[in-house]
């Protein structure tokens, strides 16, 4: 839609049908004194706030549904809550996308960052941001229903029983590289260039991504996939167990978005060029 | 899409590339003299009537549901009730986008007023449009079976036993900010014009904001975020403990569209034209 | 999308940025020497057929599933079933909208005649395909299994205990006027020129709202809403009340079609270009 | 969006305002030599392979679930294993689409190859690469929790006791026709071409397919559709009833795909020159 606007302001001239924009600094000093930048870290601290209360209230009141009900199958079930954490990131991404790219999840962040797709410094501050974010959702959850908040395990993410460290860790690894793989499969621009079949409603698939691995994982490690989340729900919750297993939600994580942005941009992205002649003409979906 | 007729038709030749409308005025004579404007009216009304038609009766049908079966698990629950007030947001903002602007909710007409795209007049109207609607949908329902809309509590919003008046209301403000937040990112005008990442495929965003704000806060409130959904239901429900939180299901709404009309036109929108700049290259999903 | 290309087509030079075709005639000889509309009929014919077979069979297993399993939440629900409606009619719509129009519904093919935009003949023999096309649908579902195909039901619209005629009727004709209403603003010619915010995702929508139905009013007819998919089934299950009850599901749709269609053509449509001037600026979702 | 690039790339002059591509060869030396079909064959492993873990693992996470909790509504039910399946792959086929043409699925391969999409040299390495990453999938599930996937039948696809062989393979050709009609459908260069009506958002109508198969015939077959799916069960599962059945969900799928493939070709594009003039003015929704 906007490519020959886009192709114009990048002035570019190449063979190639897309212009990959330069690799971001690691520190942009003038960029600290835009109030866009200060604008991005507002929207990324509201949206994970938001994010984290919605969810968090989601988990609360299902379980405090299912108690008090005569109606046992009344709550919304394991299915409404990935459905409450994906379409809570389909929208945010959709709100967030024009002012701050949208992360909303410090492994996102650090995905893009090693793909020089932001610099050192906004990397940073996002997660920042993101961390303050959630930890006032998880509390704002609290301050409403202290009671029901504590008895039902304040939405934080904890390894179920049966379920080593090595496999906690393992599913957090895989299911940031699906979230992550999908945030860069969407937001390629050599997709937006040359894709005709695929048009980039980039954020609905990203949703359906957290979506999807919320209803694998979540009877596993109660699904992190964003450290933010995490920290927050164990900081407002502040049980042994939570800050015990806190580690995982971290590690795994950021090593999942690293793998995703190898892979794409050294296994999908490479040869890119050479390979144009030959493409067009066999993608199908 | 029409991006280049929307310029030309502007006749804007400015450095922005994109155009923001001049605000609407408080009292324009001349609307009132054009068919358009009642067939606005009339088309907010039969869309705020079919939202409490068929989310009023998906309530009742699944309370019945689950009483006379002994399929206990047959009924839709929360998670489909849900669906159908964010679905039916979805399909009717859709439908009415291109006639009225599609509101079908007082709380969005007045965040739109307080930004300036609407006029007062046509607030004014179009809510009183969506309360006749809302009265008449749920006028429909108990209609069609009386004795189950009174058992089953004629689908009213009330505060549920052990969350105070206050968590009541924070609750309503915060899922309406989630909405009207959704809806000022999908219409901004620079949206359209410049975020080559994102689409502008409003009503379905805003439809999941509204399913999302269910899922969190039907346990709480039964989830009004739509003043003329509550007063509808309270008209035609018409006991005392609908009319007595009543109030909540007003001001709630009201004040969660005001932060996020404010939220968005200053701090969001603030120095847009300064950061033009250095934005593009730092934009991504 | 196609916008430039329709326009220079139809060679129009009006006032009007989009150009409405001219109606259908009633008998069009020409239509009937050409392959495109065998080949619509076709299209039509095996549509229907999935979508019976789809459906019936969604909720014929939902019904064997809960009687033979301990677990009696495993079943996929009325919201599963409600989903199995609305997708596939999602999912076809899609794939016939290039072949046929993709109604696969004779009540939205009564609409669009009434709209005259299709010929009675494309009409009658739309109709036509489409019930053979149901018939052979529930019939494979129960060449499947034919003991669970009777027990469950054979998947046939009956009016549920306690709903008179009235209401069985008035809920038919609610229900598919939310359908064909979302079927005329999603192909609305005006919508595709002049809505830079609502792109024309048609199935989508369309999709939703048939969903929506099911979920409101399955508790009271099992919801018909397609002529052809209740007689499809009344064929083939071939029980007394199935038949007895077969008028509501006729008379119900065709009625709602054609106010649909009035609502559409002469409540929505009509001033559209005296309002033209007036209408830019005032436009929001 | 990509039109006119299209036309202006294929140099073509013709009547036709759309531009079908040449049948690809069946052997294509060339291709053997680009990185970009070594990288599409790691997509496609990649996707296969995420695609069976998160599925996989939502269906013995469900059961393990209703087994230890009290809970028994709190498991996904066959509605989230259905949204599993079809949510992935929208998912996956976005996150491919412009890698290797996102095909996940022998039978979609097969399909493809028949049309005349893909050679028979990238159809066979498509397959292989297919099965390789099914098998590593399910045996990632198995190596985090290896008894409860024994336990719970290891997502194998199994004929249901009172179905019989035919009404299994009937119901596996029927469910992959519906998967590759959408496949063709989305993928029709004369769509993009001509019908302002219905973008091509086609990874969402493709997820929706397997979504809707996955609903109707989990309780038949537990539904292939995907012989890479059924055979990564079957050999990391390792159980006779798995093995004996095995062929149903080969022989159904390359069926179901054939005849869609056909369906496409032969009925639905033959007569597409002709029809041309007739054809613009009849096209509704």
């Amino acid at each position: 839609m906007a490519k020959d606007t886009g192709v114009a302001e990048h002035g570019s001239f190449s063979a190639k049908d897309y212009t990959d924009p330069p690799p971001a600094p690691l520190f942009d000093a003038v960029e600290l004194t835009k109030w866009s930048f200060y604008r991005a870290l507002i929207a990324e601290f509201i949206a994970t706030l938001l994010f984290l209360y919605i969810t968090v209230l989601t988990v609360i009141g299902y379980k405090s549904q299912i108690d008090h009900n005569a109606d046992a199958c009344g709550g919304v079930g394991i299915l409404g809550i990935a459905w409450a954490f994906g379409g809570m990131i389909f929208v945010l991404v959709y709100c967030t996308a024009g002012i701050s790219g949208g992360h909303i999840n410090p492994a996102v962040t650090f995905g893009l960052f090693l793909a020089r797709k932001v610099s050192l410094v906004r990397a940073v501050m996002y997660m920042s941001a993101q961390c303050l974010g959630a930890i006032s959702g998880v509390g704002l959850v609290k301050a409403f229903q202290k009671s029901y908040y504590t008895r039902y395990g304040g939405g934080a993410n904890e390894l179920a029983d049966g379920y080593s460290n090595g496999v906690g860790l393992a599913a957090e690894i895989i299911g940031t590289f699906v979230l992550v793989y999908t945030v860069f499969s969407a937001t390629d621009p050599k997709r937006s260039a040359r894709d005709s079949h695929v048009p980039v409603l980039a954020p609905l698939p990203i949703g359906f991504a957290v979506f999807m691995v919320h209803l694998a994982t979540i009877p596993i490690t109660g699904t992190g996939i964003n450290p933010a989340r995490s920290l927050g729900a164990a900081v407002i919750y502040n049980k042994d167990k939570a800050w015990d297993d806190q580690w995982i939600f971290w590690v795994g994580p950021f090593i999942g978005a690293a793998i995703a942005a190898f892979y794409h941009q050294f296994i999908l992205r490479a040869g890119a060029v050479k390979a144009l002649g030959s493409f067009r003409s066999q993608t199908h979906v």
